[in-house]
């Protein structure tokens, strides 16, 4: 049976290569492939399947805490685009423009949106009157574009899909809570249904989203030690209110400005959960977000009985609420185990005629291998706890992981030796001047990942400078 | 309570004129607004709530037969759309062009999808190499670009939702099959869910879609007697398959041209629920897509004891699956009642002080706006009851109604007098020609709907012409 051996050995091994091997995976796996269209991506059903899954958990995250859906147009005018000093000049040289509509150039260039902030913006500035209308809590599942120049998969194309929440409120008090607010959704998200621990915190100035008063963002540990920024919240303050006169009377009669807040979590998500708990043999899955969370792989599959019997394990395990296939394809078991792997089924069942006669079947799970017997009777109570336990010990794993690599550093020359040879985050003081984010990320190629809500006093000077420290921030390489 | 009637008074009848009621009703439920973006609308949250609806419902109905989600780039490279003749000429008079990418002018021009044949004719091909391969059945959820010149909110505009659905097949006659299967899917999906009789039938030669060798239609009947198309299903052979040099090796080992098909609803059907369903007091929502199915209204709130038993019946209903909301706003009853007409709301259940004495409520049918009253501990049940009554009686009207206003005509002048003075279908036999069709748009403005699959003998001639009839046909003005 050498061909069940085709699908792993086409993959390259993550420590002789990690990126070939996130390639080789994605590919693989089915989840995406590229198009004729330079930079963007198509999704593949096995991709898309893992985002439904990602999108209806989050929507009903978002709705639970007041959240509307709507949709913005996907233009935006040059005149709106440029209301926003900031915005526009983070974003302006990486959009497309759409010069002509039909035959006829247009009066104005449109730019695909890259983000919605100006659309909802010009939006508020109408619907907006009164403090009894505030706040709206508005958000949209779309895609966008922004003219990258080097693409990878999931982690940075030119198109892409997410969603961008849009918020306004009366106060400033109310925008922060609503940004923390959504930070800790995407952090729980990750936690609970990714099996993702993050490290929390704020972005410092030169990090921050174009526009900004504050960005936060929650910050996963790939496998390579590399990080992923994996949502990012932020607080507007009332400076785009201000450049799009977004006033509202509140109950004293006289007009005050709104305080904004956008958020937002994309496709880029699939390669943190590719890249976080994938290994050698392929994807795997968090049984909470894989759209195929049981295979049932039935062996000798041509002697009688053996598929009626993986087809009623199927329907006893369907009307149950899981999320069960059967591979009854006329591949080799070697190859459908192979496949099953490579594509992250959390578990398969293997039953054949033996099995049978024994009333059992056997469970594997995709995470530790380990396989168990387990009696016919009990298949549907013993699922749902074995997708309980590779649901926890992924995420275990995942933090044990994130844990071993985080280090910190004091000196200077500890920095450079950590930044250098021990993947992971690197705790270090800093001074608050950009200066010093520049001199890292040029020297060493790391960045400035997040001022951490949970703030340590290393040291008191920075460690680029050696000036007084103002914060801890976790430093790293990062996709 | 003069205030009360604001909202209501504030819609053009119906009757006075239809186009200004769709325009204030739209406006009016919140269901869209204008934007900045000339041409394209703002879907705000009761709109896209119904569009979540018919999108969650008829996703479900698409995966019962196989059908897997995936997602295509939004650009068409110029050169892409070019490769099937037909087709380029029927979209590339109104696609919006995108020439520059961040500063720099593209090498070559990107058209924004108007639809998306081409990219996945481009993704089959490489997609494709074995009859192991075949069928695949794709669809996608996004939005389409198609560069109008006179738009209207849902109906037709300059961006729009919808979901396109894209296979690949060995044969012509699984092609024609899944043609057929998913327009009976629709067809099913307006009469069950969205409580819309149709017509089912086949386009002209020159209604067809750009490329196709058939494309069949569901029609309807709105309540100002014009037709609305309100979902298409294309058979295209295996001519795309040609232009894009899609093949597979055949089980006999020859190479095999394919056969494809595509099928298509958009957010135009929203207009089809408003103008199938709406009153003078605005919209009416079938229960099954409603997006909230019940509103509690508390009479005499501020009464103790009063919001809690609407809050109470509230948890109740949502615990037995109904979409439920309370509205607690200080605004009065009356004005409540209405802006829950306005919104569709099938049935409001009114529940005051004295209702509690004696242990009851009001029942208040949008529909029919009879009242009913309802002991308290039965109000699960009879909600259920109700909703389901409503959702038939609301199929039964618009069933009557789109029967009451199919015509027959067998002369010019029966024709044309329909035409003229009885909004509705005009069935008539037909020669075959364009010429008849041209002559009919021009001096009728009305278009051939369909050929219906329920053909009858009306007369031997054509009704333009008077040369041998091969076909009846279903004609009318439309959207």
């Amino acid at each position: 049976m050498a061909d069940d051996k085709k699908l792993v050995e086409a993959i390259t091994s993550m420590e002789e290569d990690f990126a070939q091997w996130y390639t080789d995976v994605v590919k693989k796996a089915e989840l995406c492939d590229y198009s004729s269209v330079k930079g963007c991506m198509i999704i593949k059903p096995a991709g898309y399947a893992l985002w439904e899954q990602i999108q209806q958990q989050l929507d009903a995250k978002f709705k639970e805490t007041g959240v509307e859906n709507v949709y913005m147009p996907m233009f935006i005018p040059e005149s709106l685009l440029e209301k926003e000093k900031d915005h526009v000049e983070g974003f302006a040289p990486e959009v497309a423009w759409v010069t002509h509509g039909g035959l006829e150039p247009l009066q104005e260039r449109l730019c695909v949106r890259p983000t919605s902030e100006t659309l909802f913006c010009d939006f508020y500035k109408n619907e907006v009157q009164s403090y009894r209308d505030l706040p709206k809590v508005y958000n949209q599942w779309c895609s966008v574009v922004r003219w990258e120049k080097t693409t990878r998969p999931f982690l940075r194309s030119r198109e892409f899909l997410w969603q961008e929440g849009h918020t306004v409120h009366a106060t400033a008090e109310d925008a922060e809570a609503r940004t923390i607010q959504m930070l800790n959704v995407y952090a729980d998200f990750a936690r609970d249904v990714l099996a993702i621990p993050v490290v929390k915190g704020q972005k410092t100035e030169k990090e921050k989203f174009a526009g900004a008063e504050s960005t936060y963002t929650i910050e996963a540990l790939m496998h390579d030690g590399k990080a992923l920024q994996s949502g990012t919240s932020h607080n507007f303050g009332d400076g785009f209110a201000k450049a799009f006169d977004i006033q509202y009377t509140d109950k004293d009669n006289t007009l005050k400005y709104c305080y904004q807040t956008s958020w937002g979590v994309s496709t880029r998500i699939i390669g943190a959960v590719i890249m976080v708990h994938g290994d050698d043999s392929g994807l795997k899955l968090p049984p909470k977000v894989a759209p195929t969370q049981i295979m049932v792989i039935p062996i000798q599959q041509k002697k009688e009985g053996v598929l009626d019997k993986a087809y009623a394990l199927r329907e006893r395990l369907l009307k149950s609420g899981f999320r069960v296939k059967v591979d009854d394809t006329d591949k080799s078991p070697g190859w459908k185990f192979n496949e099953c792997e490579m594509r992250g089924v959390p578990f398969r069942i293997e039953i054949g005629p033996k099995d049978i006669e024994n009333n059992k079947c056997v469970f594997v799970r995709r995470d530790t291998r380990e396989k168990t017997e387990v009696a016919l009777d009990d298949v549907e109570a013993k699922a749902a706890e074995l997708l309980e336990t590779i649901q926890k010990d992924m995420y275990e794993a995942a933090k044990a992981h994130l844990e071993s690599h985080i280090y910190s550093a004091v000196t200077w020359d500890e920095f450079c030796d950590t930044i250098n040879n021990k993947p992971g985050f690197v705790k270090a003081m800093w001074c608050g001047e950009q200066a010093c984010e520049d001199r890292i990320k040029e020297e060493l190629t790391a960045t400035s990942r997040c001022m951490p809500f949970e703030q340590e006093q290393l040291s008191d000077t920075c460690v680029c400078c050696g000036k007084p420290a103002k914060k801890m921030v976790y430093w790293g390489r990062a996709y």
